[in-house]
C-alpha cells in the first residue's frame, strides 16, 4: 500500500508528484491548477469569509467523511450569513504513513461535494508531519461567498420571533459517537452531513426577513440558542414535542444519558423569523428534500433575569436547558 | 500553569471563555468580535485568495514564532501576486494540555504582526484534539487581498529576464534546523520571517512590469527556479558569487552537507523582470530595510533540452542545481 511520506511534504519533486497525482487529479477547476502562491478570482464588492478546521474521528463515517464534511461545513457557514458560496481553499495536515488510497478517497469526496454545492476549490496547501505528530489527517477549509442578503445576525432576534429547524437534530453527533464507541446497534445512525445553500437560497429569495440563521454544529441546538439569547438579550421557550429527533438518536441519548440538544448536526439549519412569517418559511423549506422535516420548535420571549432556554417537556412541565459544557465529544467535526 | 483542555474545544461554555480570554483579548478588529459563522467584508471586484497550514517545530524560534510566521506567510503569498493583503482567517488545532500562556504569546504575536502588516483577522476557528492526536499546535491561515497589479505569473518569464533576490537566502531554514538539532553555535542564526507587502508595493507602483514573483519558502530558491523553469519553459543560470547567503548559514550548510539553495526563507522574495529593468528594481528594493541586500543573481535563458537551473560557481565552473528532493526538513513552516 502506498503511504504518505515526509518527502511528500518537502516542497520538492515528491510534493509536486503528490499534488499532481492526488490533488489535481481529483479536484476540478482551472484556477487551482495554476499553482501560484495565491489565486485571483472575481467577486462582488461585499463578500463573507469563513474558516474551519476539521479534526473529525473517524475520518470515514456513515453518511460522509472528513472531505465532504469540510466542504459542507464551509458552504453552510457562508449560506447562513446570506452569502452565496463561491470559492474555497483547503489545507491538509497529513501524518507520515497515511495511506494514499484513503487520501484520494477524501479528496474525491471533497471534489464531488464541492461540485454538487457549486463552490470552487481555488487554492490549497499540504503539510506532512512526522509519525506521532498528528493522528491521521486534519483539514482546514476557508470559504468566500458573495453577500446577497445582508442583515442576518445573532443579535437581531426580537421577542415573538419564531424558531424553526430544517429537520431532525443530532444525527451527525450520534453517528460519530456510536461509531467511535463501537456500538453495534440495530438502529440506523447516519450523519446528516450536507451542503445547505440550495435549501437556504429559496428562503432568502422569498423576501421573508430572516433575523438569525445558524447551522447547529458543535454544541448543537443548545449552543446556538444560548449564543442567540446572549447576543439578542432574549430567552427562548422550545417545545420538546415539536423538535424532530430520530428514534435512533433518542435511543442513543437515553442510553448514554445525554441531551440530543447538545449533539451536532452538519446538514441542518436553525432559523429565527418574525412569528407571522413562520408558516411560510416552513412551507418553503419543506419543498426541498433537505427541509422535509422543517418544524416550528419554539419562540423568543422577553427574558426574566439572565437570558435562558426553557424546554416545555412532553409531559407539560418546564425545565431550563443546560448550555453545552465540558468535553462533550472531541473531534466531532 | 493553565492548560488547554478538551472542554475548550467542545463548543460550549469553556470554548466561549477561551475565545474571549485568549483570542478576542489579544486580536484586534471589530469584525472578528461579531462571532458569526462567516464575516462580511468589503473588497474590490478582483481578489486573490490563499491558504497555508503552519506546522513549524519548534513553535518559538529566533526571529519569530508560529503566530508571526502564519501572518507573514499569508501576507507574502498575496503580495507576490500583486494583491494588497486585506483580510485573513486563522484556525487553531491545539493538543489537549498545551499551556495557555504559550497560546496567548502566539496569538499576541499574530496580532502584532497583522497590525504591522496592515491585514485584518476577520474570522477564526479553534479545535482541541486529545493528547497524542497532535504535537502541540498547528495553525491554518487563509488570506484575501485586492488584486491591484495583475499579470504576475510563474509562466510569464522570457529568456533574458533578470532574477533578483531581496536579501540573504536560507536564514529561516538554517535557524529552524540549528535550533532543532540543538547546535550551540557561536554564530548567529535568526529567521528572516517578515511580512513583505511594504517592500513589494513600491516595486509594483514603480511601473516596472514584474513577470514573476515568489517567496522562497519550502524547497528554497531551488524549488522556485525549477517551478518557474517548468511553467515558463526556460532555463536559468545563477551566479554563486552573487547570491547573498550569510556566513553563518553557509557554515551550517557546509557542516551538514546541504545546499543553501534548498533552505527556506520566510521574509525574502525572488523576482523576474526584463533584463533592462533589473537595476531599477534593485534600487527600489534597497530603499526598504527588508530589501537592503537585494541582488541580481542570474538570468533566464533559452533551455537546451529540459528546463534546468545552472549554477556558475565561484571558481568559474558550471554545475546543474538539483531540484529539492526527499525529506529536506519537515515542519519548517
Amino acid at each position: 500500500m502506498k503511504r504518505v511520506l515526509l518527502s511528500h511534504g518537502g516542497g520538492g519533486e515528491q510534493s509536486w508528484k503528490l499534488i499532481e497525482n492526488v490533488f489535481l487529479k481529483n479536484l476540478k477547476g482551472e484556477k487551482l491548477k495554476r499553482l501560484e502562491d495565491s489565486t485571483p478570482v472575481d467577486v462582488g464588492n461585499r463578500i463573507a469569509i469563513t474558516t474551519d478546521c476539521f479534526t473529525v474521528s473517524p475520518l470515514f463515517f456513515k453518511g460522509g467523511d472528513i472531505g465532504k464534511l469540510s466542504v459542507a461545513g464551509t458552504v453552510n457557514d457562508l449560506s447562513v450569513m446570506g452569502a452565496k458560496p463561491m470559492y474555497m481553499t483547503v489545507g491538509f495536515i497529513i501524518e507520515e504513513g497515511f495511506p494514499i488510497e484513503k487520501l484520494e478517497r477524501i479528496v474525491k469526496s471533497m471534489s464531488d461535494e464541492a461540485e454538487k454545492a457549486g463552490i470552487e476549490i481555488v487554492a490549497g496547501d499540504t503539510k506532512v508531519v512526522p509519525s506521532g505528530s498528528a493522528d491521521g489527517l486534519f483539514i482546514s477549509a476557508s470559504g468566500v461567498g458573495e453577500v446577497l442578503y445582508g442583515g442576518i445576525s445573532s443579535s437581531s432576534i426580537k421577542p415573538g420571533d419564531a424558531v424553526i429547524v430544517s429537520g431532525t437534530i443530532g444525527d451527525h453527533g450520534a453517528c460519530i459517537m456510536a461509531s467511535r464507541e463501537g456500538f453495534d446497534m440495530d438502529i440506523e445512525l447516519e450523519s446528516d452531513c450536507a451542503s445547505l445553500w440550495s435549501l437556504i437560497e429559496p428562503l432568502l429569495e422569498s423576501g421573508i426577513h430572516i433575523h438569525a440563521m445558524r447551522d447547529p454544529t458543535r454544541g448543537g441546538l443548545s449552543a446556538i440558542l444560548y449564543e442567540w439569547a446572549n447576543s439578542s438579550r432574549v430567552s427562548f421557550t422550545i417545545d420538546e414535542e415539536a423538535i424532530p429527533v430520530k428514534e435512533s438518536v433518542l435511543g442513543l441519548c437515553e442510553f448514554l444519558g445525554i441531551e440530543p440538544y447538545h449533539l451536532a448536526s452538519e446538514g441542518r439549519v436553525v432559523i429565527a423569523v418574525r412569528g407571522e412569517d413562520a408558516q411560510r418559511a416552513i412551507n418553503i423549506l419543506r419543498k426541498h428534500p433537505l427541509g422535509e422535516g422543517a418544524s416550528l420548535i419554539g419562540e423568543a420571549i422577553e427574558p426574566s433575569g439572565s437570558p435562558k432556554v426553557i424546554v416545555r417537556t412532553k409531559i407539560g412541565t418546564e425545565r431550563i436547558l443546560d448550555p453545552p459544557s465540558g468535553e462533550l465529544l472531541p473531534r466531532i467535526c
